[in-house]
């Protein structure tokens, strides 16, 4: 199993948390944002939508999308609710993150993070994605102030998924993150995890 | 079962296609884009996310987002394949489709129909939406060359999903649907499943 995997990246980070969380195996395949190594994966059709991360099994079959990969890697163990209510659950605040967080919360953070995004980030743009990923977290605050974990009564590959780019949405997006007291305390449970590590860890 | 639908959006559409397919009855509350009756909706609680469609069941439980109101609705019928692979692949599918596809193909509809947005649709970003539209397109036209449906080989959840904005990406989008005859054909079998239904019948 070899995941093609972008260092920097929530999305990647997301499956690499989860491998970590499982203590499972894989060979990291790095291709950081704009390398030769990322223009090699995709010259080499291993990237289907074009993008990273790709896991590859060992026949040669290719999975891309990252939530796709943690439902697949995540099946049969205790990241995935048995109850069929509560796994559709998951998968809608999994489908929230992907048309609503990250497209807010992850684009602002790369807006001010890679150099070559930067022209893009005009005080406009920054300013109106601010506003709205402060809507976006209040919805999870909301939620997680009701309960420790987004679905069900554990942590699910909802927590994994939306961890991806919330836990570094203060540092790196610039959301004020004081606002969101039961988000930073859900922060702090999934960070305590047994085999959690970190974006570069 | 109750759906909370809006009659002209791509995501509720998905929901009512399955419905019938599936021969199961809902009520249907229309909750149109500015309508009373969305904010209605928002007001006592029922939009979860702020969107819609959102299911509700007999007791009371609510679940919101298209994809994950699909998988919920299909758990245990013929458009979720049997095999882990091809249902992990079924999910990336519909996972691109939040992530990439429905904030250009749909998008570019919503500015030229609702009349409320038009004030946005200025000939750059029609333009810009144009071209990154036909490339997306074109990542479903390679893979429908190859087959049949997106994935395994009976349609599935992906399927139903993807046509949801596919279906009027000319009609409303004003995509170019000549370049993508294996698209069409597709269509075209979406179409003649038993118990398809249009957009708004
Ligand atoms: N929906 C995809 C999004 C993946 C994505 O946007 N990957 C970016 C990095 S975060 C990428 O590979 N960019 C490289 C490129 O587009 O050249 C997922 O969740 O896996
Ligand atoms: N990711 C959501 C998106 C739903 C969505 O964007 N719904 C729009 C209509 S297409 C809506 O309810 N808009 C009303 C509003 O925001 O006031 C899904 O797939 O269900």
């Amino acid at each position: 199993m070899r995941l093609y995997s972008m260092p920097s990246s929530g999305n990647s980070y997301k499956v690499r948390l989860l491998l970590s969380l499982l203590g499972r195996d894989c060979e990291i395949i790095d291709v950081e944002d704009s390398s030769d190594a990322l223009a090699k994966a995709k010259a080499e059709g291993r990237l289907p939508f074009g993008k990273a991360p790709v896991l590859e099994l060992d026949d040669g079959r290719l999975l891309p999308e990252s939530n796709a990969i943690l439902t697949w890697l995540g099946e049969g163990t205790a990241f995935v609710p048995a109850d069929g209510f509560t796994r559709a659950e998951m998968l809608g605040w999994m489908f929230w993150e992907q048309n609503q967080h990250e497209g807010v919360i992850a684009v602002r953070a790369a807006l001010l993070f890679y150099p070559q995004r930067r022209h893009l980030a005009t005080p406009e743009r920054l300013a109106e994605l601010l506003e709205r990923g402060h809507a976006l977290l209040q919805i999870m605050e909301d939620r997680l102030t009701k309960r420790d974990w987004l679905v069900g009564d554990a942590a699910s590959l909802a927590d994994i998924c939306l961890y991806g780019y919330t836990h570094s949405a203060g540092t790196r997006g610039g959301f004020d993150m004081t606002r969101f007291p039961a988000i930073n305390a859900w922060l702090d449970r999934v960070a305590a995890l047994p085999g959690h590590k970190g974006l570069y860890g």
